[in-house]
C-alpha cells in the first residue's frame, strides 16, 4: 500500500493531499468521478457513502451523505466549476453542519513516469481558523482512509 | 465619497475588501445581484461591462465581460454555491485568461448601526502566488473604482 503525503503550512488557508497510485489517469480519473464508484472508496472505513447528487459539470450539483454505525448521517456539498478530463476538476465543498465554512477543492490528476498516476487534491478555505479547524477534526486520517480504499478499489477494476 | 479599506497580507491567499454604503442591505443586494444593475457599477471607471449570464441560484452561472475603447474584452466567469438573500453570497470566480486560477469569493452584506451597509468581499486564491498576482494587476484600484460607481448607483436609486 502507497502513502498519502499531506502539506498542511501553519497560517495558510488551505490543505494538499497527495498520493499515487498505480493506475492509469483515465482510470483514477473515472474512480472519482463515477457516481456509482464514490461509495466504494469515499470516507473514513467506519462510514457508509451515498451518493445523493453528483452532475460532473460546470454548475453541476454534488452531495455525498457519510453514515455511521447508528444511522446518523453527515452530509456534505457543493458546486462543480470546471470539470476537465481526465487531468482535473474544480469543485465547492461545505460540510452542511458548519454551512458559514465553504472550501475551493482541486483536484489534479498527472500521469507518472512508471504509468500510474499522481493525484493531488488541494483544499482551500476562506479562514485560516477553519482550514484549522478541519485539520483538527482529522480530516487527514479520513483522507488517509479514502486513499487507501481507491488504491483497493483501484486494483480491483477491470 | 466613502474609503474602500483592503485587507491584504504577505503569505495568504485571500484579498478583503470592505466598503460602508449609505443604503439598507435590500437595496445593494439588489445592486450587487440583478443583472441590469451589474454594468452600472462592475469594473474600472475605463471599461465597459456587458453580463453575459448570471443566474443568481446555487450552481447558477455567471460571467461578465470588461470591454476597452478598443473593442477588446476580458472575461470572468464561475459558477454561484450559495445565495443567501439579502445578506451573502458564494461564487467562484476566474479570469478566462488565466484558466489556472479559479478562486473563491464570498460578499456579506450587514446592517450598519446607521442604517446603511457593511460590504465585505473576500477572494481566496488557489495559491499565495496567484494572490499576488492579482495583487500586482492592480486589482484594489478596479475595486476601488466599483466600490465607487456602486456608491453612485446607490445613491441614483429610487
Amino acid at each position: 500500500m502507497g502513502e498519502t503525503a499531506f502539506v498542511i503550512e501553519p497560517g495558510r488557508h488551505d490543505i494538499v493531499m497527495i498520493r499515487h497510485f498505480a493506475a492509469p489517469r483515465e482510470a483514477v480519473f473515472r474512480a472519482v468521478t463515477d457516481p456509482e464508484l464514490v461509495p466504494r472508496w469515499w470516507g473514513p472505513h467506519s462510514l457508509a457513502t451515498r451518493v445523493d447528487r453528483m452532475e460532473i459539470r460546470p454548475g453541476g450539483h454534488w452531495r455525498y451523505v457519510n453514515i455511521d454505525a447508528e444511522g446518523r448521517e453527515y452530509a456534505f456539498r457543493g458546486v462543480y466549476h470546471d470539470v476537465v478530463a481526465p487531468e482535473r476538476y474544480v469543485r465547492t465543498w461545505q460540510y452542511e453542519g458548519t454551512p458559514e465554512d465553504v472550501a475551493l477543492e482541486t483536484v489534479t490528476l498527472a500521469e507518472a513516469d512508471d504509468g500510474g498516476t499522481r493525484y493531488v487534491a488541494q483544499s482551500v478555505h476562506q479562514s485560516v481558523e477553519a482550514r484549522d479547524a478541519v485539520v483538527r477534526a482529522d480530516a487527514a486520517r479520513g483522507g488517509r482512509e479514502s486513499m487507501d480504499r481507491l488504491a483497493e478499489l483501484l486494483a480491483a477494476l477491470p
